[in-house]
């Protein structure tokens, strides 16, 4: 029969399908089996990872291309191993949605002594941690509020950004709820006017604009989670000034522009400091981001568009969504009335690397990650774990239209791999709806360090089942070589296993031949690297392939090289632990 | 100098290797890191794992064999990802001290956004979520209480057999404490005398055990955890009873003795019914553990000893802990005054398993769990994946001596790789310290699913790294097959991705040649089986060995198969949703 109604699990899948969500990640477990029955029917890829760490991974490198992610986990077991990926996805504003069977109300109810619980009657624990972790939640247990739970859960992670739990007794799945909301797709709310605060900013903001003489734009990360990407790319474009990002901010506005000047580095403060306006958005201003908080620009000199508030100085104004401010801002902007101001720096394009030669060893001081460079194309999506690839990622030069993951804050290594499956994902199914920037291919590279490789290596078999064209360059520097610029250079806690990186395809069921065989590399010289590079099957091959660039083991980009320095200094100055 | 204080790391650490702790477990973090220059100092052995779930995982695996195990994690991404482990030790009793490095006070105090941080300068968070999963907790602030709130929560440790917290801002460690108090070691407090309570308990189980005509003994798993398998043993030999155990009980005792006949299935409910006493050692009646309760004993005729309470039917007495009552219970037994009872039941040793020719492809039914216990040998750690390994498990015949790890309650797949890891470093270091049934060597064993292995993979690396002399059964059943038995035995959510599993041990670094050259074998025939079983290297080789047995998908032992038969019927009868 044709009726006005639908099923729990079709109203909440059907939801995320108008979001945005074509693929969904996660483990079948005891309690979710039933809600699994109904992605399919729903029009979503099941993605089934091989643990929920990298499901939780997975969804968030989703969301970060394409506005929303989601995994199914089951209770207990399933929910609490995806805990630190959502806590990664809450630290850096991935809107990621976790939905988690859990047992039938006649269990919870009854305190049945059941599996997946510490067989003591207690059900609720898993709420209570998860709390922590998530901007709101919703424990459907009553059909009739359902719907709406789950329209308000969704609406919180779309306007903060940042990951929603939804728990569905393993009961309600198959419940009957009317059909008619869906009728009505989840949005953000607008923005009220609030006409004071509103023209107090306006003002004081095309003020400042105006008046100064020295104007640089600083963009940060958060611009991609306050949906405004668009408008900072409009006002880079249209004032010409010269702009700067975080580590963060990288790869979220057009670097190839000729006033965009790459990473707000140490040494770039003294030219940041003598300008006289700052404007800097989306800012994310934590010691990881801002090299120990040694690149935040001046206060006085700075004015912040943050999610909801101008910050001017030290005056915050909120409840002024930047995405409803932007376009404001834009609308009453009169470039006439503002600076050309072209300090004649250095463009980063403009610099070579150094000269070397094909039989030396591949090095940081070689330039590695500015080489490299040359790869990369118009629509890739470019990842570099924490640790050494991270701080290396920094020296990128990155075409137009991509996209690049780096460590910002919540730095859990081990996430990127995962990540890299996410957002290929992502790519793959823009590509699909032809909205991927008119690219009807894309690629998606991952540069990781041999030790963050080995928390999550096993979802590389996912990656290559999928058959994406996802191509990995691991660093074996021996360990973790940005834990032995830190602390304990030599010491054997920072070692890992040595593993046959290489066998990895073949180990993870990649194909032997045909157009997804695997393909490897090994790289040690900067001939090598050429050849891997300029191989046939690297420049227009498909699925996974992968490269082992070996570098020594203490060889770290800047700043991590001084950071090594100063270990070594205070060694020398003290006496260490017997 | 030689003074009377120590560093508040060498004190922890010292605490540990006085408890039996040899080996710890963990990775290096930002934050943890000088502690870490303490553990070899302190004469403990530094595992380092691939994650902190499957650090967590080999923690709970040593202690459950050693009595207590340890890992050292790093604030926020390091334990969040621990937590599945530690709520699984908190589930099924192991004794886990889960030591977390922080960040040093100054940044806590001033709220500082830092790394692993929700850039919030909320530094709680993850002391409120791990308050759930653990027994108590120590956030060390001040050095002059620090080593008397270490000594209290290892004696909580001990004293439930749950995980603790003790997380160690950086600036700590190398504070110094005064050494006095490790001059004392902790252990579990005496119980003092509840005359009337004791004497109660005592006259009422007595007076039982006198007048039972037809009893029976029950042996739970949470014998390990209170502490009184001596005792057990003690009673199970002396009364000469019908014993059987429960899942969790099963290698707890030694069940080649000819009035031990294994686990208590719903087959012998009737039996167990028509007794008049049914003694019950360490009782964990989740649903898992009693195959969805038909085998929970009637309460009218069992009298329950758990770890720190006597429940005689529907009574129960308190405060008196199994390992002080069982000694008195046993000094007052008067044998002459017992039955001696002989139902004739038929022992598990007496039976044969189907016959079989060697071209036979193995199978459940074939005897696959029953033919294989051959193999075992005294000293021997065997290990059953939760899945179909751990209800095949049931089917062992086990020699003296050894121990059985299965799926209890918390059934977490993934846990068993790490968990050997664990449980063979444990074995390793009791034969170390010559307090090994006297063994010189011995092996650890290891049955797991396709599936489950998948979710810890990359630990094999560790455990080939340490030289462990572990055997893996890798049962290759394409998929979920436990979930399969459940719902959805068709669905593509309760597939995997297929690997080439054998190649693992290459892919994670096993040497190819000399004594440690990891051996594989693919077995499909029962010849094939035989042939891998008698293999020289198979027998009395070193390190990993490796054995890839494939079945069938839907192929799975009582009660799955019936689960699943189950599971087709309730289809015919239904309308899948479309």
């Amino acid at each position: 029969m044709e009726t006005n109604t639908t099923t729990l699990a079709e109203y909440l899948f059907a939801r995320l399908h108008q979001l945005g969500v074509d693929s969904i990640f996660g483990l079948p477990g005891d309690y979710n089996l039933q809600l699994l029955d109904y992605v399919a029917p729903s029009r979503l890829h099941w993605i089934g990872n091989c643990n929920e760490l990298n499901a939780g991974y997975a969804a968030d490198g989703y969301s970060r291309i394409k506005g929303i992610g989601a995994l199914v986990t089951t209770f207990g077991v399933g929910e609490l191993s995806a805990v630190n990926a959502i806590a990664g996805a809450y630290a850096e504003r991935a809107p990621v949605v976790h939905i988690v069977g859990t047992p039938v109300r006649q269990s919870q109810e009854s305190r049945s002594l059941i599996h997946h619980t510490f067989n003591d009657g207690e059900y609720e624990r898993f709420d209570r941690m998860q709390e922590h972790i998530t901007v709101t939640q919703a424990i459907l247990t009553d059909h009739r509020s359902a719907p709406a739970e789950i329209d308000r859960v969704l609406q919180q992670c779309l306007l903060h950004s940042r990951p929603v739990r939804i728990a569905i007794p393993l009961d309600m799945v198959s419940l009957h709820v009317p059909k008619m909301l869906l009728q009505t797709k989840i949005s953000i709310p607008l923005a009220t006017r609030q006409p004071k605060i509103e023209e107090k900013a306006l003002k004081v903001v095309l003020d400042r604009i105006y008046s100064a003489k020295k104007p640089i734009i600083l963009v940060d990360g958060e611009i991609r989670s306050a949906r405004i990407m668009d408008e900072v790319d409009h006002i880079v474009k249209s004032t010409e000034w010269p702009t700067f990002t975080s580590g963060y901010g990288k790869g979220l506005i057009d670097e190839s522009l000729p006033n965009v000047y790459g990473v707000f580095t140490p040494q770039l403060k003294e030219f940041v400091d003598s300008s006289d306006l700052v404007l800097c958005f989306g800012p994310h201003f934590s010691n990881t981001n801002t090299f120990i908080f040694q690149t935040v620009p001046k206060e006085e000199i700075t004015i912040a568009i943050n999610a909801t508030s101008v910050q001017i100085g030290s005056e915050i104004l909120r409840d002024l969504p930047a995405n409803d401010f932007l376009p404001q801002l834009i609308g009453h902007l009169e470039m006439d009335k503002i600076t050309k101001y072209d300090p004649k720096l250095v463009h980063p394009k403009s610099v070579e690397p150094p000269a070397v030669s094909d039989s030396d060893l591949v090095t940081q001081a070689g330039g590695f990650w500015h080489r490299i460079s040359s790869f990369f194309r118009e629509g890739d999506i470019v990842l570099a774990e924490t640790g050494t690839a991270a701080y290396g990622a920094n020296e990128f030069r990155l075409p137009p239209k991509t996209r690049l993951f780096k460590a910002v804050t919540w730095l859990s290594i081990g996430y990127m791999l995962p990540a890299t499956l996410g957002a290929s994902l992502a790519q793959h199914d823009l590509i699909g709806r032809s909205d991927y920037h008119n690219l009807l291919e894309a690629r998606t590279i991952l540069f990781i360090g041999d030790g963050s490789f080995q928390l999550t290596a096993q979802e590389l078999a996912t990656i290559i089942h999928r058959k994406l064209d996802v191509i990995i360059f691991l660093i074996n520097n021996d360990g973790y070589t940005i834990e032995r610029c830190i602390h304990g250079r030599d010491a054997a806690y920072n070692d890992i296993t040595p593993w046959r990186y290489l066998k990895g395809p073949e180990f993870f069921g990649a194909p032997s031949e045909g157009q997804y065989a695997a393909h490897t590399w090994e790289v040690r010289t900067w001939g090598d690297l050429d050849k891997a590079l300029t191989d046939e099957r690297m420049l227009n091959g498909k699925g996974v392939r992968m490269v082992e660039v070996f570098m020594e083991k203490l060889d770290a980009p800047s700043p991590l090289d001084r950071v090594l320095d100063l270990q070594i200094l205070r060694e020398k100055a003290e006496t260490i632990p017997a």
